[in-house]
């Protein structure tokens, strides 16, 4: 029965490290000055171990659909064919995205609670020669489903398509292996596994797509990576950046190199099975399979969820996600990512396990309409 | 000789009250959780005073340019005929965007040294009638001119054209006066007079200006206002903002509120005085005439600027900005605008002396150069 301290274990914004989060009061400093030139340009670069890349990083200020819309609006064209694979919240924004730059979208569906079918991918690819662009969702935060990304990537086989990649939610949390995987354009954003407050996406390209960009015929500008790899040349952004967020990346960065990204990853994984295990133990039941399994977040079938979260939020601070989509009001999602270790997800079971006790009743009906279902 | 004090005096990023700069590092709160939708709308909504108008006030999260942007990608369809005025970089900036977004783009120059004739907005107006926007700079920040806002926007008498304005160096530090001007469409971002981290931009439309949105077919998805305006309804973005910028600007808005709007711009007109006056004491050759002079900032004549301004930020970590466009190298910028005090001008002007001193033959030889231009 106390809030004093509010436990953020929603799928991102996530809470900040305090030792990041200082980062964020430092003085302003200009943006075309020494220190700024020399700073900028070499944390990006650290960012290249997370992306599995030799590939350039760049920052676009602005939140993760900023990053994307960066990735469509540089390669997108009025009347390029693209696929969007779409399973989930994220999947349809790319479809959204490639449709508002009147490209021909095909979309192929897959449930909202399972991975994307990579034999599907290839049926359709080889139907389709004429697909150029390629977009998928490395983890798919509106259900908890970690895509099998290079298996995306191995079914083009020698299709030409480019593949894009929204690794918001995945980026730091999980290994992207960009270059090993063959991924042409893959965008994360600083609130997520990153351990920064919102304000900033990263995106880095394959040289391949690097060539392609050049010829979109897209009006940009903020987005224009062009002007990113020009100015970067220097040291800059062609725009004001958010100055902090390079700031915070420093510090993000050092925590997490210090722990070793193995164990990063190794963490997050953990903390997946631990927050699965302890909702089974529950009688709870989980929106996707085991193979599909996102390390970052995991989501929990429940009627009347969005009552449940006030509830858990009011009574003790802390804070779950709602559902998305067709999940709407029948999901929560429980956030473990970024800083975040097994003793918050034990808490956040913890927390379950009292309510449900406590409002055995309410559970039991609950249980009850589950089972009707 | 020492520099542990930096003093950052260039027209933005501007330095940051400890009061604000502390909101930066405020825990994490979920973006679309009770206490963000809560405080969001009635935050922004305390910028209306700030604009001078009814109308809604709209966060986007990115740079002033992606403000910017927003205005042109929600107004501009392909084949637009609009008219940009041009008198330093930013307004070169709009004519840039405007190219990007395909419209038909007439352009009046101005000298890259005063304010936009209103006189000849008229008379080009009345020669085409077809266009349908206006683009302007209140403040110039390349070049220290204020531009007549008032006196552009009555130019067009009964002309349909809307009027968009970049007020991103301006609002805060000068009246922006949106609907009494009768401005159709005002930008604004956080790093300027506003006394926050770069990092949001702002943006307030007009009625006349609503509706004509509504036809614009630009490709457009982070930037599309008509998402912001349904997500506002319910206290929230689109896209995940950033919340760090609402905390900022709720504490940026308490202090200016606090010493008075009035106070707030009689300050900034007694900096422009002041640096005005103390440059000329000292001999120096100002950009601009007392006519268009810039309450935010002073740009100053200067041969070898660029060392000079080298030689004052290493040896009193007072850092000034460069000339832009056709003054670089030849004029330094001395910001005066937000956070900043008389006493801040009175630094600023003490370094300048003594260094002009010290320097007096390298002065005195760089006044031969300049007698001789």
């Amino acid at each position: 029965m106390y809030r004093f301290k509010p436990e953020l274990r929603i799928p991102g914004p996530v809470p900040v490290p305090s030792e990041v989060s200082l980062q964020m009061a430092r003085p302003v400093i200009n943006h075309r000055g020494a220190v700024f030139k020399e700073k900028f340009p070499d944390v990006l670069s650290r960012l290249k171990l997370l992306f599995g890349t030799e590939n350039t990083v760049y920052m676009v200020t602005g939140s993760g659909t900023a990053g994307m819309e960066t990735a469509v609006s540089n390669l997108v064209s009025p009347g390029t064919p693209v696929l969007c694979l779409v399973g989930g919240f994220f999947g349809k924004r790319w479809a959204e995205l490639c449709t508002a730059y009147k490209a021909v979208v095909h979309v192929l569906e897959f449930p909202w609670d399972r991975g994307v079918d990579p034999d599907q991918v290839a049926e359709f690819l080889a139907q389709h020669p004429e697909i150029e662009l390629i977009f998928a969702v490395h983890n798919e935060s509106s259900t908890g489903v970690l895509n099998d990304i290079e298996a995306i990537s191995r079914a083009r086989g020698d299709h030409q398509a480019l593949l894009v990649v929204d690794a918001v939610s995945a980026l730091g949390g999980t290994p992207c292996e960009m270059d090993a995987r063959g991924l042409d354009v893959v965008v994360s954003a600083s609130q997520k596994c990153l351990m920064m407050p919102p304000g900033a996406a990263f995106i880095a390209l394959s040289e391949r797509a690097q060539t392609y960009m050049e010829q979109s015929e897209a009006s940009r500008y903020y987005f224009d990576l062009r002007r990113y790899q020009q100015f970067l040349e220097k040291g800059e952004t062609p725009f004001t950046p958010n100055i902090h967020i390079v700031f915070a990346l420093e510090e993000a960065l050092r925590m997490m190199e210090a722990e070793g990204l193995e164990n990063v990853y190794a963490r997050h994984l953990l903390m997946r099975d631990m927050a699965r295990a302890g909702a089974r133990a529950l009688g709870l039941e989980l929106l996707v399979s085991d193979a599909d399994a996102s390390p970052t977040l995991t989501a929990v079938k429940f009627p009347q969820a969005d009552e449940f979260r006030q509830r858990v939020r009011e009574r003790y601070g802390v804070e779950f996600a709602g559902g998305q989509g067709v999940h709407a009001g029948r999901v929560f999602r429980i956030g473990h990512m970024g800083y975040a270790t097994p003793l918050d997800v034990l808490t956040a079971l913890a927390v379950l396990e009292i309510e449900l006790k406590k409002f055995g009743r309410a559970t039991e009906a609950a249980e009850r309409v589950m089972a009707a279902q």
